[in-house]
């Protein structure tokens, strides 16, 4: 098996493209111009290319150069092509009608079609947690800060909550504390939730205690990992801090630790506690 | 039956008031220092007085002179007393203890400590419901706007979502527009979650064509209605079509309009429909 890494924006490319170095998987690289940003700190020995919008000829012409099996396709994609100024080459013109279908379609099924376009030309797309499941978070606590006893009801809470938001296709998190369940995470991502939590407790819209309540990550009832998968980072865990929660939950094996070194370190610095629980697919934990 | 209208902030005590007034109820009001701001433009006719926090005595009897027998409170409290500087007058320091435990309560626990404090002494808690249902939401469509055919979908989504917020007692609404749940309400309350979807909608987050999608806003399961009543005034409607949504859907009679003449031209004006809807206790629509 060879993959072909195809790197949107973020950190997440960097983190998975170490990973494959490190576990000496066969890979090379395409990075989306305008999107990946992020240097990869990759040895000269890994291939690596750059396309633009409309260079889908050029794209499939390195995987087959480089004799990639799998696709494995990271980090986010914010920007879209203006079709009017569109320039596409050779064997962008042959696949324009299908590309066109692929973009604009909602985000969920860009992310189907996009696979479907690949696998129609005999590639396998693969997702980071088969490709590198080592950074997903493991069962039990990840760090030394452990949820203090009473922390259980919130957990269970926001379990509750983040399947409801997962069972809706919302989202994938959800907050609790003191017994309350705080947000549920929708299209404007955990990010924009955490903000959300940490200007309901300054307004006293709804009052903890410093160092209460939890964030729970999991994933959605039948979402496609290969392409969308759960991550926290330290950013994750600073704000966790300045909301005035505990910890975070999430599910084992399915949710990603971005930066993970990093990560703890925070995590440690600012007493927040990371956890990873084998959910029951219902609701409750297990 | 006398009723002692206890007035906090916002438009909703002027709202009632002028309701009561309307259908000859008897009642005498009792303004919040610092919470009741707006001139309820009663006649002279109607006894009014204003009381601080600390002046218990003095508000128990006011009720006591005017006779009322039942006691019904609108409006928003926004400030708590700081009980080291807290003057007390004579009838205020007997019930202090209690008063205390009222107020340190947290929100809910608020609410039925003070129904106590009046039920021990006689007097009937009503709500707004009881006492102007006339002020609710009638079932069936209120604005000449009606939804188009292919909202139906979106209304149930919506429904459903509202009605997890509730069981999960995180908050009364929820967004969906183009199939999808937007937003869930929490302690932050409608404005903010509408702002939170039409910053959605502006940063491309979740897309929808203007004018699709619904907000529906509905009573918990065992919310007591006597203190804490759902509404819509004209705010929301802009709201709704600022958020690039189509309409409202209310539970019928049990969500009040507020504003009433001015929320319908407001409606009209941006093509905004508002609808009650009798829902199944369950989740979904009868």
């Amino acid at each position: 098996m060879r993959i072909a890494l195809i790197c949107g924006g973020g950190i997440l490319p960097k983190n998975v493209a170490q990973a494959l170095l490190k576990k000496q998987s066969e890979f090379a690289v395409i990075r989306l111009a305008g999107e990946a940003d992020t240097d990869l700190e990759l040895p000269q020995s890994i291939p690596l290319t750059t396309v633009g919008w409309g260079q889908i000829g050029r794209f499939f012409r390195f995987l087959e150069d480089q004799k990639c099996s799998h696709v494995l396709a990271v980090g986010g994609v914010t920007r879209r092509p203006d079709f009017s100024s569109l320039k596409l080459d050779f064997g962008g013109i042959k696949v324009l009608p299908e590309a066109i279908a692929t973009v604009i379609g909602g985000d969920d099924k860009v992310l189907s079609n996009v696979a479907a376009v690949f696998e129609k030309r005999g590639y396998q797309v693969i997702g980071v947690l088969e490709a590198a499941p080592e950074m997903s978070c493991p069962q039990g606590l990840v760090t030394r800060n452990a949820p203090a006893d009473n922390a259980a009801a919130d957990i269970e809470l926001a379990t509750r909550a983040a399947h409801a938001a997962g069972s809706l296709d919302m989202g994938q998190g959800a907050v609790a504390a003191d017994n309350r369940v705080i947000a549920m995470e929708g299209p404007e991502g955990t990010r924009e939730m955490l903000r959300r939590v940490a200007t309901i407790r300054q307004q006293k819209r709804a009052r903890w205690k410093s160092g209460q309540g939890v964030l729970v990550k999991r994933t959605k009832p039948g979402q496609d990992l290969r392409f969308d998968v759960p991550v926290i980072g330290p950013d994750t865990v600073r704000q966790i801090k300045d909301a005035g929660l505990a910890g975070i939950v999430v599910e084992a094996g399915r949710v990603l630790l971005l930066e993970r070194d990093e990560l703890l370190r925070v995590a440690e610095q600012e007493s927040v506690f990371i956890q990873g629980i084998v959910f029951h697919p219902s609701a409750g934990q297990s």
